[in-house]
């Protein structure tokens, strides 16, 4: 039996990314979205929802440049603070002592220890309603080593991001795997 | 040390969400999308990236209505297989034994068997490249009411949702709580 619980952003799961973008000083911030997404494959992109009274919001206006990146459960406490206070009166970086680097592709820094970073640049602007979506362009993936598998590519158990749950504002972190993907649901093929 | 892996839509974390919609003879249809996350907070909005040769995408250009439904660990085969057949040519709830249920404020159904179903009326539609981004504007949240907590707010370890990890093709069950949002970066202000 369903429960009407009206209209509201109740999405399993949302994702936990930190937003790096220079200031038209020069000055790196990054702030903690949850209201994120692959947009597209080709060109890869990712949106990212943001008001417009937040610092980023300028930054990324003026800049045309955002990076994504991705903390893991070691800095939950830093992505949780960067959420809280704003960059228009705070240096986030000295604040926590994280290390702000500058993107090679894209004009934004990212955070040095976050394991997986995407650089991208401002595709497109999507007014929505009281936030606005930013389409960036994902130029590159820089990846931690620490996280690589030997195969080369990253491990969720070595990357060890974690999620937003919107219904309880707490953070999760990721568990077991479930299934492989395009593959665990052959059995119902031709059934 | 990072590594550069190139242009690729590695974000983590993805969602594994299952699009409903209505097809113009009125047939029920799912797909399973992780191109997909809220992008405004008022209205309450959640975007869903689709391909144009993709059933769904037609449907919901006809309806101007789709759901996103949520599905729990119990049914990772089920959802694995809504992304691998079409609707072209397979009735996806005859072939798993799932039930549609026709949305209470939205012209398209959902799976009963789901434990959180967001009934979406289209509000705009973004060309961005391979991918079109539909945006929904959530009219009403369905909860099961075996995931309500005693409070009357779902909980994460009843929803049970799980996550698609892109590097690797596999889906990932949520894991334990690693902090409360807004709260756990408190140590850090003013320091």
């Amino acid at each position: 039996m369903k429960q009407s619980l009206g209209a509201r952003t109740l999405l399993y799961t949302a994702p936990v990314v930190v937003i790096g973008t220079y200031d038209r000083n020069g000055k790196a911030n990054v702030m903690t979205a949850a209201w994120a997404g692959i947009c597209c494959s080709s060109p890869p992109c990712v949106g990212v929802s943001l008001q417009k009274p937040r610092y980023t919001y300028g930054n990324i206006m003026e800049r045309k440049a955002f990076t994504v990146n991705v903390p893991s459960e070691d800095h939950v406490t830093e992505a949780d603070f960067f959420g809280m206070v704003s960059g228009k009166d705070t240096d986030k970086f000295a604040a926590t002592g994280l290390t702000p680097v500058k993107g090679s592709v894209a004009d934004a820094p990212y955070v040095e220890q976050f394991p997986v970073i995407l650089e991208c640049r401002l595709l497109r602007t999507f007014e929505i309603g009281l936030h606005t979506q930013f389409v960036g362009e994902i130029l590159d993936v820089k990846v931690d080593e620490t996280v690589l598998g030997p195969d080369g590519r990253p491990e969720m158990a070595r990357v060890r991001p974690f999620i937003y749950d919107t219904a309880r504002q707490e953070y999760y972190a990721i568990g077991r795997s479930v299934g492989k993907a395009f593959s665990i649901g052959r059995d119902l093929k031709g059934s």
